[in-house]
């Protein structure tokens, strides 16, 4: 029998393969696999549903992630998700796989995170389900939400002409970890080391505790604007350019003068020696949103301060990022893939 | 600090701690943590949410567990939770946490499996996410089910003088675990020795591939019969009739003499020199239903096959075993709990 290693296909390609032998047949099943929640048709409004895992030593490092944060993120993860179809999530389920090594007061913790998230995201948590584990920390979330039919927001849809927005700031989760791993280097070289994390509140704070932005989608609801397109930030600006590309059938012209990026995260890139791009780029979990908007309802948008224009469509099928100088360069496929590559 | 161990909790004391800090404030929210699966206010139907995580090593040992069964399995057991609400599943998502030793073969066998249910149950697969591992294999499944409002069925509302029926019949998952863990033992001791498991296909067939009892649900439904309190037996008869008992208010009186056994578990029960009741009361993976039917509706439900009349409710606050020499056992917890005792 054939064996074919997992690396081969990568994460995308094993979600293809397994996309392509699904058919649906429920009638309340208005979209399934492929964009950031499934879409579900409940009579007056759409569900939203979407999920996430997180697992103990791919998603997270337990000697740098105080478990409130934690749980906050497994709840913030999920939300942007839901946002990202400009949707706003009403339920969540969490289900945890534990060892006996977490005592009751660090399964407290973890639910303080959740529950901190759920409050300020004003979110029931309705279910779950609890197990042992017989290796590290399982989270698994998924969230329900609800949209407008009309306001639903896919990553297909985008069209040449419309302008391509982002939110807040980029590349600063990226620097973050960076951080917290350095300093857990320095840790476990010298204990007596304290981590130096409080100078680095921001960026250390985009990487442990993002937010989704469902603050956006208000505006944009007040505003009375549906995006032609969206995705969230998790995987870097290049992979999610990418997916809005290849579902939408267009290219993307990027303008680097554009992309967002806040003074802490240049300072850090200089430190790292890094190009401050490659990580916006190539980075991820800035958990932003990154949509396209019709040229007659940009003029509405453009008065949102969380909101930047950083490019357009075009009818091309390739993906430029534009450098200050002029030069054209294309943007390519180097999102994390945890199934070759592991944070 | 205080550090509290999570065995003297247990998994149901971790599930009563969680629920106390949690409170609902969407109005879409109608049931939250504590039933089989959430109950969310689509406009003209509920909608049921129902969530279960499956860990290597704690819920199955892949050297006995075909990736086929187990994947259809992950199914059936939320299939199972929308059931005991009296809803039908519609929709799931998946999610996987893979390691590299999988190959791209022994994935496709997994979603075959998954397909199979759910065609078998008319579900749609509508997401989920996948990730690498770094240790064993982890399914986290969320099922979407609906359910008229006037026909959700709770943990609570059995009352006085309802009948207790039981779907199918019991204990028979819980011998056929046994037999993998016989055969497995014997393999390890001579590698040569091939596995005689067709001959308990019966048994075998219970613990790997069970089923989701939907079933029953559309023969209820034909009836027009709501029961009063519905829940599935994933741990033992003796859990779930503590459960409902908790959760309604009422005592159960349980006739040992009309519990539905089958032959081959009976016989299994001898070769193992176990009591068959022991199994049926504390033995777990059953996947029927247990249900309390109120008098004047067990007239109709009588000529369903699938269903079988147990025992009834009292005003008591005591659960107890009616043996067929009279004798009266207290039911007591005995529920698998993973958190403590592992499977």
């Amino acid at each position: 029998m054939k064996r074919t290693d997992l690396a081969e296909l990568g994460e995308f390609g094993l979600i293809e393969r397994i996309k392509s032998k699904v058919t649906t047949s429920q009638p309340s099943t208005v979209y399934g696999i492929g964009d950031d929640a499934a879409v579900i048709d409940s009579g007056s409004h759409y569900t939203l549903i979407s999920t996430d895992m997180l697992l103990e030593g791919i998603h997270f490092d337990l000697s740098y992630t105080p478990l409130r944060h934690l749980g906050y993120k497994s709840i913030a993860v999920n939300v942007s998700d839901i946002a990202a179809m400009n949707g706003i999530p009403k339920q969540v389920t969490v289900s945890i796989g534990l060892s006996n090594r977490f005592s009751v007061e660090a399964i407290d913790e973890l639910y303080e995170g959740i529950l901190s998230a759920c409050k300020n995201y004003n979110i029931d948590l309705v279910g779950g389900d609890t197990t042992s584990s017989q290796s590290g920390l399982v989270i698994s979330v998924t969230a329900i939400g609800e949209v407008a039919k009309e306001a639903v927001a896919y990553r297909k849809g985008a069209k040449a002409n419309d302008v391509l927005c982002v939110t807040g700031d980029l590349g600063a989760a990226y620097f973050g970890l960076q951080i917290l791993e350095r300093e857990k280097q320095v840790f476990l070289e010298n204990p007596n080391m304290k981590p130096d994390l409080i100078e680095h509140e921001y960026l250390v704070g985009r990487q442990l505790k993002p937010e989704g932005r469902t603050d956006v989608i208000h505006e944009l609801k007040e505003k009375n604007v549906v995006p032609t397109s969206m995705i969230d930030v998790s995987d870097g600006l290049a992979s999610e350019i990418l997916h809005l590309s290849q579902h939408s059938g267009c290219g993307f012209s990027v303008f680097v003068d554009n992309l967002p990026i806040e003074n802490k995260t240049l300072l850090m890139a200089n430190e790292f020696k890094m190009s401050p791009i490659t990580a916006v780029v190539n980075g991820g979990e800035d958990y932003e949103l990154l949509m396209t908007i019709s040229q007659q309802d940009y003029e509405l948008v453009k008065s949102i301060p969380e909101i930047t224009p950083i490019g357009f469509v075009t009818n091309e099928k390739n993906n430029i990022l534009v450098t200050n100088s002029g030069e054209h360069v294309p943007i390519t496929a180097q999102g994390w893939n945890h199934l070759t590559t592991q944070k």
